[in-house]
């Protein structure tokens, strides 16, 4: 699963601009799978047009399977920014968490809560949209150099 | 070091087409670094026509870092074998060192030389793109069922 959101900047304000999951179908190959989220996220990107993209650092913690896994998708993520000259950023999610609940051991559901205040959402974004939310909202707030 | 190899199988003859090696520039961007792999395997691809692909699948005894950094570069290539049309299969090292000198647990060095050898090549050729060639003449020999 890899979720995406978008959010525009005015001044101190954030407004919410979209944000979604890619769920891989059932019993696709990597080489679908992997295409399938280069091309969504090539149409995110179309029409919200970012100027800049931020992504969670990868959790070293997971097994070593789901680890390569999130990985490559990762890497085409990234070459999906790069294609379009997208600058990408990248923050820990401690640095995330801190961003957006003010303590980096924050819970999942404690982010979506806040990431849904924040961005004055109707209803709580499902986890890995509101990561994704999180981490812009964190790219927004603390720009740091890039590194990816 | 991304290495490639590319040949051409009529009837039981493997004929060498390329090989090479891509190696990012230093102090690159991992952005910069997708990007430049997926052009310079995308030149590849469209020079040489290929039918199918085949990859090494990772090796797990890496340390965490460099599976992460490779399993990204994979994601990469992996998409821009699919974005062309390519089928893409997996091996591991080992089912690739059987197939190209004999048993699983050859060193580095024979491999290169036994790929010399079968596709009579005038010198030895680079590790990662001996690796790449040897993947190719598995894939020409014992194309198995595509998993990737």
């Amino acid at each position: 699963m890899t979720g995406y959101g978008v959010i525009d900047k005015n001044g101190n304000y954030l407004r919410h601009v979209v944000h979604g999951e890619i769920k891989p179908r059932k019993d696709s190959l990597l080489s679908e799978v992997l295409a399938d989220i280069f091309r969504r996220l090539g149409a995110v990107i179309a029409e919200a047009h970012p100027q800049a993209v931020a992504l969670e650092n990868i959790f070293y913690g997971k097994n070593v399977r789901s680890l390569i896994r999130q990985a490559q998708v990762r890497g085409v993520v990234i070459y999906a920014c790069a294609d379009r000259g997208l600058p990408v950023y990248e923050y820990s999610p401690l640095e995330i968490k801190k961003a957006v609940v003010g303590y980096g051991r924050a819970e999942k559901r404690q982010v979506q809560t806040m990431v849904k205040a924040i961005l004055k959402l109707e209803a709580i974004p499902p986890a890995d949209a509101a990561d994704a939310l999180a981490a812009a909202i964190c790219q927004a707030n603390f720009q740091k150099e890039q590194t990816v």
